[in-house]
């Protein structure tokens, strides 16, 4: 049932696009760390869970490519600059409530830090018994 | 250059997965609430970041629809319960850190309280100057 999906052609979808929406639209007060989704914009393989702050943000903008608040760190981090596995961004996606982002990318290669193209690689089964 | 992906096969997609894990590997300890991205299995298309706590997983995974956390109402909440828009659930992974959880679904219809398909219909724009 399950398709591999390396065959997609480019995904870089603006399907379901119906405004238009800027930084300040962002609810950093309610939530000062923002989760950012990160979906590769050609194969649509959600790559990454991460967080901005409005700091981040406007770096992943500037530069056009992901800068994210490490909450490990506690310090910008812009993926790729240790690995050389940038990700440059092709769309940025604000949800219905402000408080979410969804970041589209076309990465220069794998996501994670275990060297998986994506950090979501554990599938899961219930629990056991 | 974006292309509109109505017209994609079946995604469901097991690329990328390498590893098993149980629920009991999600890190609730650290996180009480684990943000929960939704992405439609058919199409690739992100729908809607949510929040899932111990009880809200086990409750997805027994029904193999979407249950989430309701920060706003701080209560459970079965996606659909009264939109009547269910979401089938067709597959979970877990990210690296254990913090993170992507779930596919068959959607019965549009995620967003809005009536959008997808919550995330706001396409970024930087700052006005």
């Amino acid at each position: 049932m399950e398709a591999n999906i390396s065959s997609f052609p480019d995904f870089d979808s603006a399907d379901g696009v119906q405004e238009v929406s800027r930084p300040e639209d962002v609810d950093f007060d309610k939530m000062p760390l923002i989760p950012a989704i990160v979906q590769d914009a050609r194969t649509g393989q959600v790559l990454t869970l991460a967080y901005m702050n409005r700091e981040a943000l406007a770096l992943t903008l500037k530069l056009q490519q992901t800068v994210f608040w490490s909450r490990s760190r506690q310090a910008l981090w812009h993926k790729g600059e240790t690995s050389g596995n940038f990700q440059d961004v092709v769309g940025i996606r604000l949800d219905c409530d402000g408080d979410a982002l969804l970041v589209l990318v076309h990465p220069h290669g794998p996501a994670c830090h275990t060297g998986a193209m994506t950090c979501f690689y554990r599938a899961m089964e219930p629990a056991r018994g």
